[in-house]
């Protein structure tokens, strides 16, 4: 705590106003979260945030303290008092607006550090609400956003956005720069850096964000809107997901609904499918289908296909835990062509089979064997030139 | 928490609507006071508000989990939520006003058992406050008054409130009905019960307040305005207080001013003076002034006093940490005469000296020597037949 007011007074001695969006403290949320399941297994959503946001607000009030210890003025917030107004879907709620920055305002004019809770607001109905996952990112970009912040820093447990992850990659290097869709492509892959809501939420309102670590004072990186100079570099990074299992149907009857049937009962029961694949069997009349799911959800989604499969008369549904996703990213596929010949080529050269491919305007995604993850990174790293000196500076 | 759930489920079932006042769960507040004393000596108390009111808030969330989990509806509220609106004296509080009891009734109409955070408010300016020591009583008070409740019970770890202390007579008696200046002279004299400004609230606005015991089913002490039936009761309690100490300055010169100076400069440094007596020295022209202080005052107290006697020019100063008050109180003493005649000869009977006396039209106080303590709560509860099933009944 003393770490971080220090940190937050040398930011305000060098000129700055500085607001600090602070999350709970080490355990505190899972000892809240043990807490109520002594009570109960079934917790009402409202009486969560209520409970969850005290998380929150003792950080702040330690924080200010520990800031005043240290000779600055300091003031603390709730989300309720800067009433960070959210729609009232309690334990993921929305931000909907700011209506109390001035209180923000008022107190940088009383020469304070402003010490705001992260991860809650309050409903429209005066209830308190929390923001889910990646809750404290995003009141943190929200607050840069109405106070017209020069920059949002996000401190972490990593120096920063890197062309790969340096626990497989051995010369994987830290970019300086990063552009909002290429990190929100990044952070959907399995970058687990940043929450895409908030960098959406910052692609949206023009906050340039700093990923930076609160263990170091090294530079972090910039994640801002797309410069020209961003597409000079082909690719920016690659990202290796291992948490998605695959799902595969055959023999699906050749008629228009099937797949939809299946994808609507699995959306309706909340699981998201990230890639997917359908192809004719040859001269059987027949189709195949495969898709991928969180690995956390794989049973539940299995028992609804199914379930549909029984309905539609399908031969056979297949699961295979051990798959990984490995992508390309970078602007710099807009334009130029010939990345993907470039990446399959790459992986072929090391014997890797793909079994499903993705792409987007700016990414390339290829599903392989497990066990193949990790030579798939590093000789797409290697084939793209990321970890040279010539690599994409700020 | 499932035990209190149960005890106010079980009182909504009979047709009450119910708001539950909690203050902080067993070691809450004193480990929060840890946290920020890991950081500072010396905390602001607007922040220290802001992290002390995180124990209430997360007891109101469980308990209206464990109030659900037995089928009951239930809804929880911080003090800003209601908008208790204090002053702005962080960590000692007033109450003003309660602004959002309309969000109760509403409550109570959708069939909510309501629960409410004790101890804290919100100043006119919408920080956090807390109201101290009592703070989560004087909250069930001021809930019941603007509530228009038909009682407010203060559940606590004894029974109700006795004609003297139990562990000193043992057949002290359970009072059922005592009425509020009654409970404030047993207050202030000792029973540690409630404090006296939740009480004088109460009589304020003519809330009925039950005393009872979390623990048993047993009827409580009702406290309530006076009636006419309760002057019957000579006496209705015998107090003890071992909590002060008696300071004497001698050789005080004859001379107008001399006492204001000791208790304004006492008085500037907010230490409450309980008894004073000033005696005149036979023939000497110098008076000698006794005043009794709490015990945890006696050293800054000694000091003031010290300081003071220096300038004016005194003879000596000394104090006794070695004594008691113990005092009787009762209504029936405005119509009935001859109490105190009867309290020092009682005394006297058993040989104890009394040092100083104080009145008021409801109660008498005697100090005596600590060692005596004892023997004299036993003998004035003997002496106004307090023990006797004939005491004052509801």
């Amino acid at each position: 705590m003393l770490n971080v007011a220090g940190r937050v007074v040398e930011t305000k001695k060098k000129g700055n106003d500085v607001a600090v969006i602070v999350s709970a403290m080490g355990d505190t949320t899972d000892n809240l979260i043990d807490l109520a399941a002594q009570i109960t297994d079934n917790p009402s959503p409202r009486e969560m945030d209520m409970l969850l946001s005290t998380g929150e607000q003792m950080s702040v009030a330690l924080l200010a303290m520990a800031v005043q210890s240290l000779g600055s003025k300091a003031i603390s917030f709730t989300g309720s008092q800067l009433e960070i107004v959210t729609d009232d879907i309690h334990t993921k709620a929305k931000i909907r607006d700011i209506k109390q920055a001035g209180r923000v305002h008022g107190a940088f004019k009383d020469g304070n550090i402003v010490i705001i809770a992260g991860f809650q607001g309050v409903s429209s109905g005066d209830d308190i609400t929390t923001l889910g996952r990646g809750g404290s990112d995003l009141t943190a970009v929200a607050i840069a956003k109405v106070l017209g912040a020069d920059l949002c820093e996000i401190y972490t447990d990593v120096e920063g956005i890197f062309t790969a992850d340096p626990r497989i990659v051995s010369d994987a290097r830290k970019l300086a720069v990063i552009s909002y869709d290429e990190m929100l492509e990044m952070a959907s892959l399995g970058a687990q850096v940043m929450q895409a809501r908030s960098i959406e939420f910052a692609k949206k309102y023009d906050v340039n964000i700093v990923v930076r670590s609160s263990m170091s004072n090294a530079e972090g990186t910039l994640i801002t809107k797309e410069v020209k100079d961003m597409e000079d570099l082909l690719i920016t990074g690659v990202t290796n997901d291992t948490k998605e299992a695959k799902i595969s149907v055959n023999g699906v009857p050749d008629k228009p609904g099937m797949a939809a049937k299946i994808f609507n009962a699995l959306g309706n029961n909340n699981i998201g499918v990230d890639m997917i694949i359908q192809s004719a069997s040859q001269g059987s009349g027949d189709n195949s289908i495969s898709f991928t799911v969180q690995k956390t959800d794989l049973r539940k989604a299995l028992e609804i296909t199914e379930s549909i499969a029984k309905e539609i008369g399908v031969k056979g549904v297949s699961s295979v835990e051990g798959i990984a996703k490995v992508s390309v990213v970078g602007i710099g596929m807009k334009s130029h062509s010939g990345v993907a010949g470039r990446m399959f080529s790459a992986l072929a050269g090391e014997k890797i089979n793909i079994e499903m491919i993705s792409t987007s305007e700016i990414k390339i995604s290829c599903v392989i064997k497990l066990e193949d993850v990790q030579k798939a990174v590093r000789v797409l790293h290697k084939e793209f030139g990321l970890g040279q000196a010539g690599g994409r500076k700020k």
